[in-house]
């Protein structure tokens, strides 16, 4: 076995890039610019370049690199390929034979960055300990990633653990970013929760803690030091960030019966609080006794999460 | 390789049982009744003792036996444990190890029914062809298994695919038999389409081609006779079925992204026609490029589904 690998997570803005050793213990960490421009052509060029620099000033061989695994933001089929990530302006691209093709480094792994974060915190994050989780980011959007038996559930397209669409609310007129109506991300995202907070603010008068911040201001951290303060806007907002949560969770644990739900993305930093409420809701879902009791845990890695799954899907 | 597999279904009132050849051809199937006197703790011995009668009836030898496989109506654990079995009068039992022991056979594997059933039509029936398939079977309930890349998915409490109680109606005062309220199953199930056609007809003065027969005698032939024929009672009764349906399905396909859908149970019986409204309704609840256009197929194994299944497991 090689004595490094690297751990890649691909986003919109910036690659996080990591070279671990091969127990996955992290040695250096940097990060590149995403240059979207050319349909995203330069992109793996960029990556591949870098890993070269790092290699050049790590004196490391080629021979000495176990593998590479990349996390890539759109759906990744097992075999590597994107079908098409409009985030980064690909369309169909084989992106393990790229990143060979670039590297040199004959062992390449690709995967969904939300599965591939999810494969990080079951191995060293939050799910340590559990061989199935289901892992769920609450960010921007709501981002989802299924391990089972410690390897992600990738499904035909790559699509799978995509919860933030579930659809929640079947009277919902607002159009969801997917063009949907009513996914379970409308509601329970930090997007949601702010916007839900900021529309209270606006459209009350109650008295409320929220109102000491200027509304633009308010975020997941106001809406949650409100409701662990017990104010009584802040309280709606959780609640029904909770309630969908507890819905939509309800689905997957029916249909996968997981271990744990690990809880991640800027949503999470906000504790425990985030975690009883949402185990709370769960709970009020599920009847069938082989479901209830789930456990529920905070993700540890926050956004190096992506890198460290990227290393174990190399591992695997 | 042993010569010969026992493949089992054990249901609530009988026990289907299966003699197959090691590459999954049938020899012989028969039924015994499922004694559920104290506890159920007749089945296993009962079971055990048919497969002695079946090896000196065709002259079997112990080691020219594979293995043994059994499809149980409750939560399996992937290492073959019972949790609690209702419906048989069952607590914690390892079904594995009992079946070994009584029957002298050393290789066995249990699974629950729907999921063993949903092995046996991908590998055989109507999801051949497909590494992926999710079952789901119309009956009194509603089963589901789920078969990622030829595999059973478990579950770590052996309730994977427990989608009949997928909840998709948030204001239904009604009980389901899992004590929730708002299951699927209480819409799609065999025994929902008949209430809901039966309550119609007496509710409503509407003509119909349903009122031709007895209000307790209307079931998913005369439901499904009557939509194909544009009856508009029947119409209302198929549309609400796979409304429902629809909504599950997508929750299921936002979680494991499976290649195709398989339709068993009675329901499954009336044919095309209920996968292209199942498929309608379904394409309207997915958004995501990824999730769209899933195959849809019929379940072709019949009650034997479970049998060959329960082989596939000793196979694999």
């Amino acid at each position: 076995m090689g004595q490094y690998i690297y751990g890649i997570d691909l986003g919109g803005t910036t690659v996080k890039m990591g070279l671990f050793d091969n127990e996955g213990n992290i040695i250096d960490k940097w990060e590149i610019v995403t240059r979207k421009e050319d349909n995203g052509s330069q992109i793996l060029p960029d990556i591949a370049a870098s890993v070269q620099d790092k290699n050049s000033e790590k004196n490391i061989a080629i021979e000495e690199i176990e593998g590479i695994g990349i996390g890539v933001p759109g759906p990744v089929t097992e075999d590597g390929r994107v079908l098409k990530c409009a985030n980064l302006g690909w369309g169909v691209l084989s992106v393990t034979d790229e990143l060979r093709r670039l590297t040199g480094i004959s062992k390449a792994r690709a995967g969904n960055d939300a599965n591939v974060a999810a494969l990080g915190e079951q191995w060293r994050g939050g799910g340590r300990g559990f061989d199935s989780i289901v892992m769920v980011t609450l960010g921007t959007g709501i981002g989802g990633g299924i391990i089972q038996n410690g390897k992600i559930l990738t499904g035909s397209n790559g699509a799978a653990g995509e919860i933030g669409h579930i659809k929640v609310n079947f009277n919902e007129t607002a159009t969801c970013g997917c063009g949907g109506h009513g996914c379970l991300e409308q509601y329970s995202s930090a997007t949601a929760i702010m916007r839900h907070a900021r529309e209270l603010v606006t459209v009350t008068e109650e008295e409320s803690y929220l109102r000491q911040f200027e509304t633009e201001k308010i975020t997941g951290k106001e809406i949650f030091d409100g409701y662990k303060a017990g104010d009584n806007l802040a309280k709606q907002v959780v609640k029904r960030f909770a309630e969908y949560l507890g819905i939509g969770l309800s689905h997957v644990t029916a249909v996968v019966d997981t271990q744990a739900f690990v809880i991640g993305g800027g949503v999470s930093k906000n504790g425990q609080a985030v975690i009883d409420v949402i185990r709370e809701e769960y709970e009020k879902n599920v009847t069938l006794f082989a479901l209830k009791g789930k456990e529920f845990r905070l993700a540890e890695l926050g956004n190096d999460a992506g890198m460290y799954g990227a290393v174990r899907m190399v591992m695997e």
